[in-house]
């Protein structure tokens, strides 16, 4: 035990998916750390997550809050209960899109890409404006509907008119009949709140690398549904420019818009919504830079450190939030960037919690005193050197 | 890359067993940590080996000299090539027995368990005493002989001789009919000489425990050859204890003397040689304790890190020869001990060259790429708290 009581290590990891969740993770590193610095190092546990799955239970986490729960709308229009949760001083609600239009909850049935819709995930919006909350994350992916988030606004208040005024059809195959917004009956809470939208995808709303052609097939659009969703949400952001005063030809290529089935494109035209990457929404959101900025030693991970890890994943959040003299250890299941790679990217030194040949599923057994061992032998050596009082080339005593 | 000019650092490791040489292995170290440190690191490449496989190796590279060769004769007496060394100052040699009388050579043909005798491992004995070689190590085990011996010193001018004063047959099947031992013709400076043997097993010369209840099987022999092997030693032994006037009780019990087929038996009763562990050996004939005194970082390695590697094996002469206040880090392919047993047993930190999972085979196909990178993730860490200058606490600069 070496004893180093002014010492402040955050052990802030993804999840190691499929193995080991996020706040395990951190515990587990938590736990190979304080195995070397004992009891007097301040260690903080901060399960991360990039705004996919976990994301939630990260902020619950950080917040201290319990989840909550609402019954609401599948994307294809059934009860479903979704998971949500509220900061514990009430002003901040973060929503899982997947919780309710997810592609999971309604793969039971034939996928039905023209008519799924967003309209559950504004269901849990309005349940927070409801509850006087003014500012709302909202994390997308995994979901099921192609609609721009028409269903969303709809929820919210806001018609979708056809030529003749009445109400298109509820999602992606009722855009190309849209005439007319109507935001008069928008909840009166939603103009003034602040929504902030995690989106790590660049496509945008349509053509080539637009949300139909892209993710619509992996939600069960065939060749003419993809081309029937492209035109609806190419004539849904024409339409939202116009209302918004926004330049159309810019709103069609803007990056990121094409996430989650268009959703974005509503949200930020009709609500005013920001959109920033999931990892940096969850480090905002957990004031990840204060707490690093007070660090001596950063311990992250996640399943796989490759390139992708430096796009906006959690270990991107986390070595740029570092400071620069403080050394960032990333334990991982697979390490795939090299020892240059890492330095070079500001990641000090990166090792897996392999301990020599093993199947992925032995890993997966074991991963949480795995990680932990593989911390501790880190730290170890970092703490050895940190301690060493000795100078450089000076004698010294003979090992006992 | 972090300058660090004062910087002495030792790479010292053994082979990776059917992976990497311990030269090989050695540079591959000292490449991870110059890819660290930088040139102005003094890093020394220095293989080890335990007095097994690859020691000889390692003196010759440690020497700076170049194998010999000779011809001998094999443990059935079949014309043979063995290597050996000669130290740069001609002052000492190194024999590996096996090179003359080892299983695998004679592995061709029907083991012979009471005919295989170490007659060629003395060959090259006696050609080093006739070099004017004062110093023989000599290590041992891998042996097709159990012959406790004898072979050996009648290479070098003992005759064994039988009631009716002829020579006994050779191998261990004529130890019985030893009625008396006559050194009259003994090679001049054989006495004179040093003699070192490397031994890592604790058996006694006969018994249960002894050469040819142990390790006779597998060189071949049935119970009877066991029973005939084990008389036959015992004989031996006795006559040479009371013509080196040393306790028959004692000497039968000594521990190591059980060695290579009693090997070690003569020698000791008849040279006065002198028995070490053969990583001990190793680690004398390098300087290794000199080396590593300097050392301000020892990075060591093998082919897996156990419990085994503490006793008598290249990792644990290291931890023992390593300062207290010098770091050592432990590459290896499969890692066992956890970090508080590595630390507890004076290995600051220890880390396998897996990256996540893999087999056995894809870790030997690219071990070297791997130990590099592994030492090169270890010492970053190492180096960039050794060379980090603030106290802890205090306010730093962002990261750039």
């Amino acid at each position: 035990m070496i004893p180093e009581n002014s010492m402040t290590i955050v052990a802030c990891p993804d999840s190691f998916k499929g193995s080991l969740g996020a706040a395990e993770a951190a515990t587990a590193l938590a736990l190979g750390a304080r195995s070397v610095f004992g009891p007097g190092a301040n260690i903080i546990e901060l399960p991360l997550a990039d705004g996919g799955e976990g994301s939630l239970d990260a902020l619950l986490a950080a917040w201290g809050s319990n989840q909550q729960t609402l019954s609401v709308h599948d994307a294809i229009g059934r009860p479903a209960t979704a998971r949500f949760g509220v900061s514990a001083d009430g002003r901040t609600g973060m929503i899982e899109a997947a919780e309710a239009n997810g592609l999971p909850q309604v793969s039971d049935v034939p996928l039905q890409p023209l008519r799924a819709d967003s309209r559950g995930v504004g269901e849990i919006a309005v349940h927070l404006l409801n509850a006087g909350i003014t500012e709302i994350m909202l994390f997308i992916g995994g979901s099921a509907s192609t609609d721009g988030g028409t269903g969303f606004l709809n929820a919210l208040g806001v018609r979708f008119l056809d030529a003749a005024g009445f109400p298109v059809a509820p999602g992606g195959g009722g855009l190309a009949d849209i005439a007319r917004i109507d935001p008069s009956g928008l909840h009166p809470a939603a103009s003034a709140a602040c929504w902030e939208l995690a989106v790590d995808v660049s496509n945008p709303i349509c053509g080539p690398r637009g949300a139909a052609a892209v993710f619509g097939p992996q939600k069960g659009a065939g060749a003419d549904d993809v081309s029937a969703l492209d035109a609806g949400l190419e004539h849904l952001a024409r339409i939202l420019a116009a209302q918004a005063g926004i330049d159309a030809a810019e709103f069609l290529e803007r990056e990121g818009l094409g996430a989650a089935g268009g959703l974005p494109a509503c949200l930020v035209a009709l609500l005013g919504a920001r959109t920033v990457p999931g990892s940096t929404l969850v480090s905002e959101a957990l004031d990840l830079e204060g707490l690093l900025a007070d660090a001596d030693l950063v311990l992250t991970g996640e399943g796989r450190l490759d390139s992708q890890s430096l796009g906006g994943k959690v270990v991107d959040a986390v070595r740029r939030l570092s400071p620069a003299d403080t050394p960032v250890i990333v334990i991982a299941g697979t390490v795939e960037l090299d020892s240059a790679r890492c330095r070079a990217e500001g990641i000090t030194a990166a090792f897996s919690i392999a301990r020599g040949p093993a199947t992925l599923a032995a890993l997966s057994v074991d991963t949480a005193s795995l990680v932990r061992d593989a911390a501790a032998q880190a730290c170890s050596l970092l703490g050895f050197s940190t301690l060493s009082t000795r100078a450089y080339g000076k004698p010294r005593s003979p090992r006992p």
